[in-house]
């Protein structure tokens, strides 16, 4: 007789709250929409090597310069960081430039979430560049899923949100969900009607990198399946 | 010269996250929808001299005994908990019966997250029962706030943040709003198209309380203006 029972579903709102959601054996996507995640899917989609995320500024320029064939990258306040060669934009990392190399990358929200998650079956990327690719391997998976939102400095927002909101209207059918963050981020989804980046024009991060004049950039992170590959953490190198 | 210059209003989705907001001088409003701060709201506006809330039972149980005309009131896991005398439905404390007494209430959220707030110029008791009355009163004060959802042992949930999107939606014209959580609020106010009780049908704490049979008391809390109050804390009492 088949198995019926679904696996569950969750989505967990801020890095906060993840002491609250059960991550042992539990596929955990990770998701910083602008722009991590985004960042992270394109370059791997477009030819890198690895992904090497980094907590630190520091930490980033030593790896780099013990790794032939990589670059260094991140930002801070909307700059690319002193001593690195790169920024947070996906758009930063086509084909002709990133294939073959090894991106080490520092962020601020996301490579914190993703370090601060224990003993997770897979830890996955999510963006949405890469969501029906993500939402296909989900179903197909069959195991309970935490959807991680990296948040901005453990505060709740909004792009995080819908997207996982996205994904949980995807997969929904697949997954027995009782969770009060998943059906908010449905109904944010809903309300989205599909048109992500104007749904997150009026929002925290729209608000603060549109000052540094990204708004192309956050057009971009919010275009759907541009990039159909599902990054998985590695060790400490993101693949796919 | 008038001052233009709008007060800020946020709003925080769960306990687990306040230490991230400014609470110091602020106006903070308690939500806690299912179903302490609608009991408190209807005690009040229904005669109660006052509520003491407290955070265990047997806090509760000590200030009962040395409190002439008081009764005790607590719930744990849907029933009255041993050594009490009432449980946490608004329906149990009409103006016959609680006229001229002082309610020691002990909840585990609510109460909880009033404790923990610290430095407030004010803190008030937000629920549906009083909603209209307290978008007014904050309205009138021109004065900053912040939204405080009592959440569940730390989780997001859904009828606190409904009831913090309705308030949003009534109030954001007086305030200036650039807050996350207080869009993701406004959007869910939007989904529900003001059928509270509809909205929340598919939600944690519903399912949870239905199984002990607590439809009506719901549907009683997600019921706009029954009791036009606006309960503040004094001391360790919370009045109007």
């Amino acid at each position: 007789m088949a198995n019926l029972e679904k696996p569950g579903l969750e989505v967990c709102l801020s890095p906060a709250l993840l002491h609250l959601y059960d991550t042992k054996g539990a596929i955990v996507v990770i998701i910083d929409i602008f722009r991590a995640t985004s960042t992270i899917t394109a370059a791997l989609h477009n030819g890198a090597k690895c992904v090497i995320p980094v907590a630190s500024v520091s930490e980033c320029i030593t790896i780099g310069e013990n790794l032939p064939g990589s670059i260094t990258a991140g930002e801070r306040d909307g700059k690319i960081a002193e001593g690195l060669q790169y920024g947070n934009s996906p758009l930063e990392y086509p084909a002709e430039f990133i294939l073959g190399k090894t991106l080490v990358l520092t962020t601020t929200n996301g490579t914190r979430l993703l370090h601060m998650v224990k003993g997770a079956s897979e830890i996955l990327i999510g963006s949405f560049l890469n969501l029906s690719a993500l939402c296909d391997y989900l179903i197909s998976k069959n195991s309970r899923v935490l959807l991680g939102c990296a948040s901005w400095k453990d505060r709740f927002n909004l792009e995080d949100t819908l997207f996982a909101g996205a994904v949980v209207d995807r997969v929904q059918h697949a997954f027995d969900i009782n969770c009060d963050g998943a059906r908010a981020a449905k109904h944010l989804y809903a309300q989205s009607k599909g048109n992500y980046i104007d749904f997150l024009t009026d929002s925290s991060h729209y608000r603060r990198l549109s000052a540094y004049g990204l708004q192309h950039d956050m057009e971009y992170c919010a275009t759907a399946d541009l990039h159909p590959v599902v990054p998985y953490l590695d060790g400490n190198q993101i693949i796919i």
